[in-house]
């Protein structure tokens, strides 16, 4: 079901366009920013839009068909470049770090702007739902337990502030193939949203699974 | 608590900023696209790099401090531009144009690419909780009884492609000041995920909407 595509970039290649691609997503994160904030006079929108439409043009030169999708490499390691919480070549991505702390255990420091918002100056509650969903995905691959979500609950203890946040996810118990999860996001003051969710490895992906060298890992 | 501005534009000012700005984030919708899927050469991403760093200077030479907020005016009508899903002049959102159908009722068609993958060409877990949040305020809105999100709740029934879909969301009880909606999101073949959610307006909220002469609406 999943088309999860072979790697076949080399590590010095994979690094390359982590920096060249990779850098061109930060400056059109920097971009989008300022589209939402801008007060420029109408006549200078209006030139910096045609330009970015050429810009837009020049890239489109040569591109892939469809998403970027998602690559896994022989060790098992998968790249998923264009993931809209992670990925180093989404613009949508903050891009969160996650950082493995522990056996079924991440957590991540990351800054939210503008375009992250819902309530005035608050950070998106479905914003905050993303960024979860992924945290929790992470800590169950951290266990070695990887899966496709099945469930996800959200509690909104208060409103989330825009600027620098952490998130933590741990698995906290494992049932044959479901992976239980619980996660939150807080701010200086603590916890502002708590999240649990439920991870479910479907049979087709147990039989990719035993195919590869080693368990599933998201970067 | 809530920093909701008084609007300032008249209605034509609106529709002129509509236009220029809702433009402008829309050609920068699909240069994000473009981003993510482009294989031109290094030197001529580093290039478009350069400009785009360029074009941003440019737009920042006048700009509002912090993000762009939730203006309220005299009838109450909440206008949320900058908003993750539905704002207009923010490139991150899709933009999900959300149409009330009834007291209570709300849904949406909308068409999500490469900047919204999860797993390998299916919509990420979290934008679809991302939208579904969005789509149950406005149907608390769309009952006159809106509110902050307390809970959410998704179950993903299978992977949602990448693609055209549509969202539908609906009031089903009411008690006190708290709102109970229930929404899915679905491709051709039916739902794909199914969220819960519960929305609670706090006192000071509800002092607010006192003051209001109707009550606050999303578009």
């Amino acid at each position: 079901m999943l088309n999860y595509r072979p790697e076949r970039l080399t590590p010095a290649q994979i690094e390359r366009e982590r920096e060249v691609a990779g850098g061109l997503a930060q400056s059109t994160r920097e971009l989008v920013d300022a589209v939402i904030r801008s007060t420029v006079a109408d006549e200078e929108m209006l030139a910096v839009q045609a330009e970015i439409e050429a810009l837009t043009a020049r890239l489109r030169a040569s591109e892939i068909d469809g998403p970027y999708g998602v690559t896994i490499n022989k060790a098992g390691e998968a790249r998923n470049w264009g993931n809209s919480v992670v990925g180093v070549r989404n613009p949508i991505a903050p891009p969160v770090q996650i950082e493995r702390i522990a056996q079924g255990k991440v957590r991540a420091d990351f800054v939210l702007g503008a375009a992250y918002e819902g309530p005035p100056e608050l950070v998106h509650g479905g914003v905050s739902a993303l960024i979860l969903d992924q945290m929790c995905g992470a800590a169950a691959a951290a266990a070695g337990t990887p899966g496709m979500t099945a469930s996800l609950s959200m509690t909104y203890k208060r409103g989330t502030p825009l600027g620098a946040l952490q998130a933590e996810a741990a698995v906290v118990r494992t049932e044959d193939h479901k992976t239980y999860v619980e996660a939150h996001i807080a701010d200086t003051e603590g916890p502002t949203v708590l999240a649990e969710a439920l991870f479910v490895l479907p049979r087709w992906a147990r039989e990719l699974l035993d195919k590869a060298p080693s368990p599933l890992s998201f970067e």
